[in-house]
């Protein structure tokens, strides 16, 4: 612990090495007894509690409303479409066996739930008025991974999914671009992630979907990470061949319901821990830390010990009531252990409380993105710490915003592609003409894949393809992605 | 829907199809495919979103953290504790097919997280220093159910689990007396539900409890139901042969640690409606009803709709402002549909805004409680309607202890008691001698079990065993349960 410097990221090579040491060493994570699933300790469960709160509230803006459905879904629903069941059941676990006896029929747990969702909605939509029927659900869900990092890819893992369902297509295309816009929103403002967003090529879509939107992050080791997707599912599983979500409109004429989903998961907290970290351990947003300022008294031999302690009990109260999450740590450990253990674990902020301070009426505050002192005096406490909290947040966001900016690239050749990925140095944008066989030679030949393709298209020509050399349809944002 | 008289409650008999047809038509629930489980529609998961915020901070406040553990347990972890697993294994479901194989070891579908929280306990604890350790987790689980009623008794049901640790018997036994109490606070003062606590005797205990605890209330049909358990385990758990949960006390000896847990499930949604529901519907008490009030438009042809509907929007922002759950209903339907509909919802306070009422400056206000009109001055709208909707939330409790009392007696002879529980006429308080035989006996003969032994012993002795007439150690309360 405390290995390294302030502000200065891992090597590439050993990011991974300084992920799992971190997580284990904060009591983030631990390994749950089946493999690939995962125990979220209290002070990582405390982070994603965050992030369900203030996702909460925008999904609720949205005027969605959080619903639950079962974690068993019978095999013959999931199969009814075609797409869907080809791109899951090789990842889903089945029950076989319940209440002491052979089951008729699997269930699956939930690998997602557009097919038993469907399933209700069917039942509950009869006519326009009955539309929109906007979901959420904040569940776990099941697929099981042959190789998993602890919340960048998991057995089983939490998330929230929304299943929205519309009379018109242009309202569910609209809510699927609104959905995406929530997350992207999200991501900026609350875990101080800039993302790109824009659609999936057809070979990355979600099984069933007509277009996949998505939003992909840069992490420190140059790879990327898609952390939040949104779908328009067409009629594919409204159809009444499949599951019948129809609605008799103002003419009392049967129409066909059109549908969107939308996800993000525990995924985003690995995303908050690849993105803001340093050698010496996690960094949170204040927007999303558990605790956003940590309280330490100084003392040494025959300084007023009590006097001390009652001053961080003063200040720690005057900061709740400015909203602050603020704690004192007032253990037997040494101060110097106690900043170790709070930088590692990401504490935005740390407020020293000494004799002197005290002497001069201040405080002596610590932040953990750069390093630097603020001497804060206790007379404007309050705002003093709302705004270093508001400022660090911010720097936050702009520290990964020019990360991201310094590792997005353009290559105007396959050969310049490969030499830019080949070093993991982040997105190259690179025309392609828009066929399978160029986007299956990248990947085979650099490990990259097609991330996304910007949703407004390009102002200039797009040129040639870096593949085939034939005309393109547009310039992907490739990469190595987790 | 509106057949039946406010505050009235439905004949015993029909109680459960009362229960059913409400359920249905307030849009709580829905029957999920596969057999017994449940489908929580946003009314009804709204309700289950107020008790988590608001016992999720009792638990928060016991210094409880909260945490994820996999839905996922290897057989081999179950079976370990040789009652836990003879309780659970009948009732649980297996995955035996994942990733497209067969399982070599079988995983069991959480039925309740004992053996997969003291496994990862056991490698955390290491001295003294590390304990207590006290987590929470908010979940699903799965039991089986042969006969299931929506949140009374399903296939999958979502709870709290809390477990804590300990370096000492006194602790954990008191912090299973003090997660007791929490419910019971939490039943009476945001449910509005009273409940008896008490023990529960040898047989009703759960599967490795050195000791259960419980909380049993009294439904409208005269059946009681345990809505929230608390267990000490004692060593059972802890136990170097069985999970080792072991700690090194100040001399450095190693200890066995002491360990507690505490459930309350969605079963206290159940609880709510068989509590405080009536011939038109359900009655939500303030503190948990997702709306607390609903403001309706009057207004007939010829009236200024325009003004009327503006003066709404500003009655429901001031009392947004006033922390106040609350929203206006202005859709086509009539005033009199509108009423019954949010009668059946239980919606705790309803504002009637007509001509008159502006012109007289105040809003009608009706009560679901006891229907009662109060004329509510604009003026002092907002302290008007959150000292009403107090009013409405201790009425209720009020209401539901006269109910307990009323349908609690005392029996002298076993004939006495056969008498009072052939009419599900609630609690019937009964000496016992403890024996196992005299329990199945009063089961057999009347299908009433021990709910509870209170907790303080009588002060007066017990007498003789109504069943075997040999002294009695206790006088326990007995009762037909869900």
């Amino acid at each position: 612990m405390g290995k390294g410097q302030l502000g200065v990221k891992p090597p590439q090579g050993q990011v991974s090495e300084w992920y799992l040491r971190n997580l284990q060493e904060s009591q983030i994570f631990d390994n749950g007894p089946v493999t690939g699933t995962m125990i979220i300790r209290p002070y990582g469960y405390a982070i994603w509690e965050q992030i369900q709160h203030l996702m909460g509230e925008m999904i609720k803006d949205m005027g969605v409303s959080n619903a639950y459905f079962p974690l068993f879904i019978p095999e013959n629903l999931l199969t009814k479409e075609q797409a869907h069941v080809a791109g899951f059941s090789p990842e889903c676990a089945f029950v076989t066996e319940a209440g002491g006896k052979r089951l008729e029929e699997r269930w699956v747990v939930r690998p997602t739930s557009e097919t038993i969702i469907c399933h209700a909605v069917a039942k509950w939509v009869k006519t326009y008025k009955d539309l929109p029927v906007l979901l959420n659900q904040w569940c776990s869900v099941v697929r099981t991974e042959k190789r998993t990092q602890p919340f960048l890819r998991t057995t089983e893992f939490l998330w929230q999914e929304g299943h929205c369902f519309f009379a018109t297509q242009a309202e569910a295309e609209a809510f699927t671009l609104q959905a995406l816009m929530m997350y992207q929103h999200f991501f900026r403002k609350v875990l101080a992630i800039p993302v790109l967003i824009g659609r999936k090529s057809a070979s990355e879509r979600f099984p069933g979907a007509v277009d996949t939107t998505c939003c992909e992050a840069l992490m420190m080791s140059g790879k990327a990470l898609q952390v939040a997707t949104s779908h328009h599912l067409g009629q594919t599983f409204t159809d009444p061949e499949v599951f019948g979500i129809t609605y008799r409109d103002v003419l009392q004429a049967l129409q066909t319901a059109w549908y969107c989903s939308w996800g993000a998961s525990t995924r985003m907290v690995a995303a908050l821990f690849l993105t803001h970290g340093d050698q010496l351990g996690l960094v949170l947003p204040p927007q999303v830390a558990p605790t956003q300022a940590i309280i330490i008294p100084i003392f040494k031999k025959g300084d007023d010990r009590n006097s001390i302690i009652e001053a961080c009990g003063r200040i720690c109260a005057d900061l709740k009531h400015a909203g602050v999450r603020v704690q004192v740590d007032a253990s037997d450990n040494s101060p110097g252990w106690k900043f170790s253990q709070h930088e590692q674990r990401g504490v935005p902020l740390r407020l020293e409380i000494g004799p002197r301070d005290l002497e001069s009426d201040s405080a002596t505050g610590v932040r953990r993105d750069n390093g630097r002192k603020v001497i804060i005096p206790l007379g404007r406490l309050q705002l003093s710490v709302v705004a270093l909290l508001a400022d660090i947040q911010h720097v936050l966001l702009e520290q990964a915003q020019a990360a991201q900016d310094a590792n997005t690239r353009s290559a105007s050749s396959f050969e310049e592609m490969i030499e830019i990925i080949k070093d993991q140095r982040g997105f190259v944008r690179a025309s392609w003409c828009g066929g399978a066989e160029c986007e299956a030679k990248v990947k085979e030949e650099m490990g990259a894949t097609n991330r996304c393709i910007p949703l407004e298209p390009d102002k200039d020509d797009p040129g040639s393809c870096v593949v085939c050399g034939r005309p393109a349809v547009n310039r992907p944002y490739w990469a190595k992605a987790y």
